[in-house]
């Protein structure tokens, strides 16, 4: 087996595991409960995150996923002010939720610890239970993914997104913990059916587009975490310049860069932010784009290039685990046909340690 | 003279106009320190953001200002929790600030509008008095930009800067006001004399990178929002895919998509954030990428293919007034080198009213 082949495989290893990883991640569903149910009763006042990379979208969807689950306010904390600028920024009777796989990022970890000595419960959401972020938290939300060999994150990311939503439930009362946790259970079993047909599915796409280097990725609301990692994965997989936008965003200014090498990956999560990503496709489209159209409500785009729809999860919360599968899938199959080795980017190691 | 020239000539009219916006802003300051006092007495306990576009890089830029001149903790808000979920997120006690140029972007006015019903003071930023967005707020802070008829903004963006900086200086009170609008008028003439040597300068770097398709724009803490505008001049008036990462983001996957085709824009903005800029410029290196730096502490860089090094402004946050100027004019420079008219963008209207 060619090298390319082994880290090709093992990407794609890792993709299919997800499903498992989230039945691994309702293993500990107590312990996270326990968490949950304990956050709560701080009624935390503000609720701070910070990340880079994929475990920055996982705080996007939480700023929907946990403030729709149990009404928190989570705030996209700046770490450059309290560590850089000297600023303080969390506070007693506040929540700080630090997000690192490795949870060894340099910075993140140093914030956390900034938070929790100004006074705020410092939570640290890993999947390294014996790392730097973890020994300075108060608390652990666990991610349960396993190791994950390929450089770029996949099962970690919507390990994070499974665990975050889990926790957010059961802040909200157990009955609504129970029924995420058998939400979780059957998004798993579709995620199990709907990937064979998704890796059959991005193959020819990958070839129509092989010489693509540009790509903007849109979504609205509690997707747009999904349109911020799928346009990750191109990048960082398949050296694509790829940039997520919000589906209103796209026509302040970035819609003049389209033309027919430039195509767009729209997500489409629910009925309440169709219109917004209709209206992004409908503009991409006069401007000559192609357009794939991906998610649950894909189906009810017009004018799509191609269609990767996926299945409507038991619980809305949890679409953008399925929605972000086959982007996953595309970045794999496009760098293929690229001729790059999507299981070991250029210039990339697993733990970042920049400054 | 050619369609081409009179909309290449009005982009730098207006870039060259923006000093003298500036001092004609300073003459409302009456105006905004009675604003800011007011916001001031009522001790928001939260401040909430919303825009899309430029006028959301000058939302990127409060987070940092804000929180530095007078203490706010400012939440970049999302629109659609509350107008797509149904999810209240404004309370009583909290302070909604929307921004939109023309004050009639359809969602940033529903969104302030319903902020101000559910109990939060509301404050429209716009250049437009008698727009929508005014019409709905309890207080307005004004650009007095004047007319901007350049589909790309420019003025209206600096303008934006310079009126939440006068604002949230004088929200701490009347010298720390006084200050910064004297700082401000230094500014000013720092940019006028800085302004020709930069329209020099720009020429030779964007005949030599005429065929770039591919650009991240890195900064981190106060120049991020520089970062963050001059990729979008750099897609909306010259087609370019450009990206704004933190300079430490970049290391967390984008770095493996860069070669000597995809250039990085670093902003050196300050002392305190250098170390974070110096890493993602080594790493830009590393993998073959052209580098340009700007900023004030351009200079402090190490393995620029270019330098664009901008005045050291009177007050170190008025520093992106002056960190955008290259930006703005290698855009223009650019589009011109590769045949297209910066002062008419396809696909775009001044006023966005998209969904």
């Amino acid at each position: 087996m060619s090298a390319e082949a082994t880290g090709a495989e093992l990407l794609l290893d890792e993709i299919r595991e997800q499903p498992a990883a989230w039945r691994r991640l309702l293993d500990h569903e107590e312990e996270i409960a326990a968490l949950g149910q304990r956050l709560a009763a701080e009624r935390p006042s503000l609720v701070r995150f910070a990340a880079h990379g994929t475990s920055d979208h996982a705080a996007t969807y939480a700023m929907y996923a946990l403030r729709l689950l149990c009404g928190w306010t989570i705030l996209r904390d700046s770490m450059s002010l309290s560590l850089s600028y000297g600023a303080a920024t969390a506070t007693p009777g506040e929540l700080a939720v630090g997000l690192s796989q490795s949870g060894e990022t340099p910075d993140v970890v140093a914030w956390l610890h900034a938070a929790r000595a100004a006074g705020a419960t410092a939570v640290a959401v890993t999947n390294a239970g014996d790392s730097s972020l973890a020994r300075g938290a108060d608390g652990v939300l666990p991610l349960a993914a396993g190791p994950e060999r390929s450089i770029a994150a996949t099962k970690t990311y919507t390990c994070t997104l499974a665990a975050l939503a889990l926790l957010g439930a059961h802040a909200a009362g157990p009955e609504r913990g129970a029924a995420l946790a058998s939400a979780l259970r059957g998004t798993a079993d579709l995620a199990e059916e709907a990937l064979p047909r998704l890796e059959r599915a991005v193959e020819p796409i990958a070839d129509v587009l092989s010489s693509v280097e540009r790509l903007y990725a849109v979504a609205r609301g509690l997707e747009l975490a999904t349109a911020a990692e799928v346009a990750l994965k191109l990048t960082e997989i398949a050296y694509v310049a790829a940039k997520a936008l919000t589906a209103t965003s796209m026509a302040h200014g970035p819609v003049a860069a389209l033309d027919r090498s430039f195509p767009v990956w729209a997500v489409a999560g629910d009925e309440a932010t169709l219109p917004a990503v209709a209206e992004a496709v409908r503009r991409a489209r006069d401007a000559g784009a192609p357009v794939i159209t991906t998610g649950p409500e894909a189906a009810a785009l017009d004018g799509a290039t191609f269609t990767l729809a996926t299945p409507h999860a038991p619980d809305p919360l949890l679409s953008p685990l399925l929605s972000v599968l086959p982007g996953q899938l595309f970045a794999r199959t496009l760098a293929l046909a690229k001729g790059i080795d999507p299981g070991a980017p250029r210039h990339l190691r697993k733990v970042t340690l920049a400054a």
